[in-house]
């Protein structure tokens, strides 16, 4: 297996790739209203992990695909994400001034013009979608986007929202927490692999292999980000520790302590790499971005 | 060409079996989160017009398609024109309280809940079109995404939104009270039609003409709107008349005058039928529908 080194140029290559399509994609600065499209692209630029479509090119890789056609149906899921977090941070929601070290997207444009910008991102992923020239059969762009639409709407991310928000300010049970996971997070990570096995063409027994190492670096993910919240620094992470505690969420680290937290980190890893070996897949970077994901600080 | 009264069933049964579609496309009630869902649905029963899945209902019909196969594509039509109607309602957007005489869906769930909801409507048509069983085919539905895509986000019905927004407190002048017009409201009833048209495999000479027929009553239907605002009655409208006049913002009445308005009502809506009579379709519906967006009074 090659070494994070290598993971992290790798990474770095393919941001640069995906920035690129994405430029490419949402190029309309000089289109009226123009401060619509500053919006987007402030926020779709703001130099986030792109975790999501490099998720859905290593595995479009791990699977022999066509890395450079998949580009445009990766940057759909950073679209997606992109609109979730402008949303989220809204003052009706989590109320968040900073993401990543920079104002949010409504201290910068005012809260209509945010809000307007993630709904423009929601329905542009939609629209690259349907329109997107390609060698990939008709019926199997329609599934993308119903996995995609699936694991965005009110059957997955906005469900898993919906829930986090319901019970702010409450102690959630293991049961709460773990839907809430599951669909605020899981949904889309998990979507991300799928839709890069599907358009690279995988047999149905490596896509179940696939789903199951994304549910499990998804969940993963989420519990290590509870666990950063805890024990990060304030630099690091740009942006205020402690801040879900503040609110009173539910997390992993409340719910189970950190030794058990970090051992279900472990555990769930330990997993993702054992679904990716009972398949057939040449899937180094998946397996490196699975370790990744537990030994990140930020 | 039948009566008025022929109209108002047509459009009650229409309207009916597009409720019935919904229902079926929408009967998440048990799922967790529940209030969600609740507040989805409470926005979609809300008693609309539903002028945008008749629209493309007959347009169906009149291109011989199958409607009953089409119900499903013609009600995403009214899940983005509510989910738009709900983020519109926002107080960080038009802060209404009121819409058809009911309280707006932030009044009854709150603003969080709202925004969730509007998302997942808007997410919600895209899952519909991707997974729907139908013989029509597939290059066919991804072009239909495509265009409901486009019409709805930032080319479209968002940019329409955000001009409008950037125009409050300004004396608009023609160029861009047509671009907000056009995209507000006639991107999505322009879809509406050439959606029903792709699906029931209209020719591109239907294609044209029916699209000019649709672009002429969606600018006749947004002036009548104005019209209606400015001499409407509260109770007929059930919300504050003037509400555009207070918040200064521009419209046909206040740039060209109410008579001038209304004679360009007529001649688009003449322009309509002209551009129907001279396709071949038997479009008696559509014909029935321009004159009734001149003739309401609500």
């Amino acid at each position: 297996m090659a070494s994070t080194t290598d993971l992290q140029t790798y990474i770095e290559e393919m941001c640069a790739r995906i920035e690129v399509t994405l430029d490419a994609l949402l190029p309309m600065k000089t289109q009226n209203p123009g401060v619509l499209y500053d919006s987007m692209r402030y926020s779709l630029f703001a130099g986030g992990k792109r975790l999501r479509p490099v998720l859905t090119l290593a595995t479009v890789e791990a699977l022999g695909g066509d890395v450079d056609a998949a580009l445009p149906v990766a940057s759909t899921l950073e679209m997606i994400h992109t609109y979730s977090l402008i949303h989220d941070d809204l003052p009706c929601m989590d109320d968040d001034d900073l993401r990543r070290g920079m104002p949010t997207n409504h201290k910068v444009y005012g809260e209509a013009t945010a809000l307007l910008a993630g709904d423009a991102l929601l329905t542009h992923a939609f629209q690259v979608l349907g329109t997107l020239q390609t060698d990939v059969a008709a019926p199997t762009m329609l599934r993308i986007i119903g996995e995609l639409a699936k694991a965005a709407g009110a059957m997955g991310m906005v469900a898993g929202q919906m829930a986090d928000m319901e019970n702010e300010g409450k102690q959630a049970n293991a049961e709460t927490l773990a839907f809430i996971h599951a669909n605020k997070t899981g949904a889309l990570l998990t979507a991300s692999v799928r839709i890069g096995a599907l358009f690279a063409g995988a047999q149905e027994a490596q896509l179940q292999a696939l789903t199951t190492y994304a549910q499990r670096i998804g969940l993963a993910f989420q519990i290590q980000d509870d666990i950063l919240d805890v024990v990060g620094e304030t630099e690091k992470l740009g942006k205020v520790v402690g801040a879900d505690a503040a609110h009173a969420k539910s997390t992993y680290p409340v719910l189970y302590g950190l030794d058990e937290s970090r051992e279900m980190v472990r555990r769930l890893t330990d997993e993702a790499h054992h679904a990716l070996q009972a398949s057939d897949l040449a899937a180094v970077r998946l397996h490196q971005i699975a370790d990744w994901l537990v030994s990140r600080d930020k």
